[in-house]
């Protein structure tokens, strides 16, 4: 059974911050914020990567970036601007094997987009 | 009519290093590459932000995600991993106002996502 930190918050088994839920989604945020807007739009369904999604997925992917939008409307974040980030494994510093989308923004964050 | 510089290299009246094409995607080399691969995954169809998407675009922007995961896969970062990013707006860093996706990989990113 896949048990990832996501896939028990989802099953409310740990806590999280919510700041949005629906059937599909949760937006939750960062415990680890690099910015001062940091949210994590997490797909209730596991996938490790993109990789393991298929054409089936298509509508929830979708989704995942219109719910990133729909967060960054919520977290004030819409007008001034945001970047959305997708880490997939190791080179990518994935650090929790479930697919998920980091929001952040609050402050410009400069036109580097890696260090 | 709209004529921001992805428009112009999807009409191909500017030139662009092409790795894929489909009826409604490019992937392109960035000509600022800040890490080994740098590719952009470019929609054909114009919009600014993801805000100026609706749920009729759902399917688009899903496969503007599994695009970028084939894109991984032909660059040869699938096994090692890589980074997607969206910017959005001035905070986010966004240079084009054409929604874009860029995929960093070819070295570790390492965990910080910011600067």
């Amino acid at each position: 059974m896949i048990s990832d930190i996501f896939c028990k918050i989802v099953q409310k088994e740990l806590p999280a911050e919510i700041v949005y839920e629906d059937e599909e989604f949760l937006v939750i945020k960062d415990i680890h914020p690099q910015a001062p807007v940091h949210l994590l739009v997490v797909p209730k369904k596991h996938f490790d990567q993109i990789h393991a999604a298929s054409h089936e997925d298509l509508d929830l992917l979708g989704k995942m970036v219109l719910v990133a939008g729909k967060a960054a409307k919520l977290a004030g974040t819409e007008e001034k601007g945001y970047r959305l980030i997708i880490n997939q494994g190791q080179d990518g510093g994935q650090l929790v094997p479930h697919l998920h989308l980091h929001l952040l923004g609050g402050k410009a964050l400069g036109p580097k987009i890696i260090r």
